[in-house]
C-alpha cells in the first residue's frame, strides 16, 4: 500500500514544477452566472501546457526521480493528455520517455507526444497488452512507470492547481471537480480541506461512468465496465490511492448527462470563446442537472483540459 | 466630410466606455514563437462582451449622444458583430434599439440581438434594402444611426484597444491589425502614432478582399466587388474616414491566402485554446505568409472576435 500524499506534498511539488507550468487563469462567465443565478469561477487549465493539468503531475514525478533512476527514462501508457504531458515532463529533465500507446489512439496525440521528443511503441487497445507493454519497456530500459493517477506525487502536483485557486479567488463555498482516475479531485481536494477545510469538494461524473460516484456509495473500489460517454477522459475506474483520498476529503459526487456534457461543452465554447474537451464540461452539465443549492454560491470549476479533435466535435 | 478622430477621442472615449468593457487579456503562445522565430503578443478581444471589439465603439458612439437624442435610440443596419454590439451598447444606456438585418444573417447573430433587447427588423440582403431600412427607422423613430466603422467615435472607441496593449505589453516593433471597414485599424493606428511612433502598424487583408491595399497603392478608394473570402467580418470596403485615417497613419498592408486563413485559425484553436473567428486568424496568417522581416521581432496581433458558428467550421 502507497502512503497517502498530504499538503506537505502539494507544497514541495509547487516548488519543483513551479518555473516550468502555467499559472493558468480563472475566467468568469455572465451568461453563466445568470443562468445558474451563481458566481462562477473557471480555473482553466485548458491553457496548461500540453493543454491538460496531467503536466502538473507529470513533472512532479519526473522531477522527483533521484538522478541514477531519472537518467533512465521514464515510461507509462496512455491514450490521451497524460502520454503527452510525460513526453514533455521528460524533455524538460533531459531524460528518455517511452509511451506505450494502443493502436487506437487519436493521431494528434501521437504527434504530441513524438513531437514533445518521445519514443512512442504501439500495443493492442487492452489493458493488458497496454500493461505488458510498459513492463517490457522497464525490463529493456529501467525506465521508471509513472502512472496516470494513482500515484502520490502525481496526485500532490494535481494539487498545485487548488494553490494556485485559493490564491486567485477567496471565500469559494464549493469547488466542483471532474473525475476520471481521480488523480486531480485527490490532490484538490486534499490540498483545499488543509487550506479551507469549510470549502465543499464536489466530483462530477457522467452519468453512465460513474464508477467514484458508485464506489463511494458502497463504500468499495466499483470499476466501471467499458463505460460509453463522450468524455474521454472519464472513463477510467479509480485506483486504490485515489478511492481511499476521495473517501477521505470528497463531500459529494454528482452526475451529468450525454445530452448535458455536449450542451455545456458547447456553451463554453461559445459564449466562453475558450475550447474545452468535453470531460472539462461535465462540472458544469453536472450543476446543471443538480442545482438545488447552487443559486446565491460561489463555485470554483476546475476546466481539466482543450484537447479535442476539431474535425470531430461531438455536435452537429 | 466628418472630422478625423485624435488621440484626445481616444481617452475620452476610454472614460466613457471603462466601466463596461472587459479589458482583455494578452496572451502568448510558445508554439507561434516557435514557428515564426518572433514574439507574439495576442490582444484577445474575442473576450471582450458581445464576443468582438466592436462593442469598444459602439458604445462609446452610444454613451457619447445627449440624452435627448439617446432617448429616441439608435439604429444600424448590420449582419454581424457590429448589430450585437450597439444592441448591448444600447441596453447599457437604457434605450432602445433598432438593429436591421438582412434575412440572410445567420440566427445566431439575430437571436445575440434580441437577447440584448433591441428590436430586429428583416431586409432584403442587398446594401440598398439595408439602407432604406434604417432610413425608414430613424424617420419613423428618430434613432441615432450608428455606422459600423466609418465614424469618429467608433473609430475613438476601438482605438482603446491600443492603449491598454501599450500599457500590457511595452516596446513592440510591430502591431498587426485585421481590415475589413478600417474602423479598427484606424482607431488602433491612432493611438498607436501618438503614443509610440516607432511602432510600426500593419493592416492585413484576406488576398480575395484586398481592398484596403489597393486603395492605399492607388491613393483613391476602391470598393472590393463581392468579394469571396472565409473571413466574412473583412468582406466591407474602407469608408472615407477610415481610408484616410488608414492613409495617414498605416504603414503597410499585407495579405493572406484563404488556405492560410483556415489553417491559422485552426492553429490557433489547437494551440492556445481559443475560439477566433476567421477574421481574427487573418494578421497571423499573413505573417506566416510575409515572414521576412519577421524574426527576432516582437509583435501585437489583435484578435478581432471569437463569433464562429460551431456547427459549420471551416474545416473538414
Amino acid at each position: 500500500m502507497q502512503q497517502l500524499p498530504d499538503i506537505n506534498d502539494v507544497y514541495r511539488a509547487r516548488e519543483r514544477i513551479a518555473a516550468q507550468i502555467h499559472r493558468t487563469p480563472v475566467l468568469k462567465s455572465r451568461t453563466l452566472n445568470r443562468l445558474l443565478s451563481a458566481e462562477l469561477f473557471f480555473k482553466c487549465e485548458n491553457f496548461q501546457r500540453t493543454g491538460a493539468f496531467k503536466f502538473r503531475g507529470a513533472l512532479n514525478s519526473v522531477l522527483a526521480l533521484d538522478n541514477n533512476l531519472a537518467l533512465r527514462g521514464v515510461t507509462t501508457h496512455s491514450s490521451g493528455n497524460h502520454g503527452s504531458a510525460l513526453a514533455l515532463a521528460a524533455s524538460v529533465r533531459g531524460v528518455p520517455a517511452y509511451i506505450v500507446m494502443p493502436t487506437t489512439a487519436v493521431d494528434v496525440k501521437r504527434r504530441a507526444a513524438v513531437a514533445y521528443g518521445a519514443q512512442v511503441i504501439d500495443c493492442e487497445p487492452t489493458l493488458s497488452a497496454r500493461e505488458a507493454g510498459a513492463a517490457e519497456i522497464m525490463r529493456a530500459t529501467g525506465a521508471a512507470f509513472v502512472h496516470p493517477y494513482n500515484d502520490p506525487r502525481v496526485i500532490a502536483g494535481q494539487g498545485t492547481i487548488a494553490l494556485e485557486l485559493r490564491e486567485q479567488i477567496r471565500l469559494l463555498d464549493t469547488v466542483i471537480v471532474p473525475i476520471g482516475g481521480g488523480g486531480l479531485i485527490s490532490g484538490v481536494a486534499l490540498a483545499l480541506k488543509a487550506l479551507a477545510p469549510n470549502v465543499r469538494v464536489v466530483g462530477a461524473e457522467p452519468t453512465s461512468a460513474d464508477d467514484a460516484r458508485q464506489s463511494l456509495a458502497a463504500g468499495v473500489l466499483i470499476e466501471s465496465q467499458e463505460p460509453v460517454t463522450v468524455a474521454d477522459g472519464l472513463r477510467t475506474s479509480l485506483g486504490e490511492v485515489t478511492f481511499q483520498m476521495i473517501q477521505r476529503y470528497v463531500d459529494d459526487i454528482i452526475t451529468a448527462s450525454e445530452e448535458a456534457i455536449i450542451r455545456m461543452m458547447r456553451m463554453v465554447w461559445e459564449r466562453m470563446k475558450i475550447s474545452i474537451e468535453p470531460s472539462s464540461a461535465v462540472p458544469l452539465a453536472a450543476l446543471f442537472e443538480n442545482r438545488d443549492s447552487v443559486p446565491g454560491t460561489k463555485i470554483g470549476i476546475v476546466l481539466s483540459g482543450g484537447n479535442s479533435d476539431l474535425s470531430n466535435l461531438p455536435w452537429k
